[in-house]
């Protein structure tokens, strides 16, 4: 599949950028935007990734979640193998334009993380006593 | 004010960094983590910015979000300005320890971006008839 029918601007003055109604992602030197997902049902923070322009435009056009998977260098349909497919509700952007943000109803079981887990935030961050951070499973 | 007491140690094995209770965030070559920041009350994602060693520590010993501004180049209390400050409920890290998650309460009017919205992703991306992208301010 090649998305065909969307392009890019680059982005234009900061006026534009913020306030305006062209949506001119700012890519990053490696040609990647972040992306949160969250789930469409609660609002739940489900995980973080990356999407390249091709991996943004496939998302808009197939209303499914592409990203761009920086460990295997590729095209990543999310939830291609594990059925858990990120059907697009709504994507928002924010105000300089260099990070998404994509409502989502999931697929399969309604998991994300290539763990087993619902979301990939699993752990909390705590202070130990001695002052370092160690840490913790939270719960679901 | 110098952050003394919290050490990050370097990623150890992969299934050390996504099951252990080891702390040890993957800064990124520029020496950058990812954080969402959400609200505490209601979950809601009120923006995405970035921390370096430096204000991730500054972060976890004073209980209030540092980041780096990478605009500016320096570090960045959120709110020491416009009141606005984020103070930490909990932090969580991701399944690979290279993106952070913040619940905060938020100071002053409870507000976050410098556009003067509550969030930063005030603006959803639809496509167009042509089949192009444009963006259309979104309710609060």
């Amino acid at each position: 599949m090649t998305a065909r029918n969307i392009a890019f601007d680059p982005p234009g003055p900061r006026a534009a950028v913020e306030e305006g109604q062209a949506f001119t992602p700012r890519f990053d030197r490696d040609g990647l935007i972040t992306c949160i997902a969250v789930d469409a049902r609660d609002g739940r923070v489900l995980m973080l990734a990356h999407m390249n322009a091709e991996s943004l435009a496939r998302t808009l056009e197939t209303g499914e979640a592409w990203y761009w998977s920086r460990s295997r260098g590729e095209l990543w349909h999310k939830g291609a193998t594990s059925g858990q497919i990120q059907r697009l509700v709504e994507m928002r952007v924010d105000c300089d334009q260099d990070a998404l943000l994509i409502r989502v109803e999931v697929g399969g079981d309604g998991g994300c993380c290539h763990t087993g887990r619902r979301d990939c935030f699993y752990r909390a961050v705590v202070r130990q006593p001695d002052g370092r951070a160690a840490l913790e499973f939270a719960g679901i």
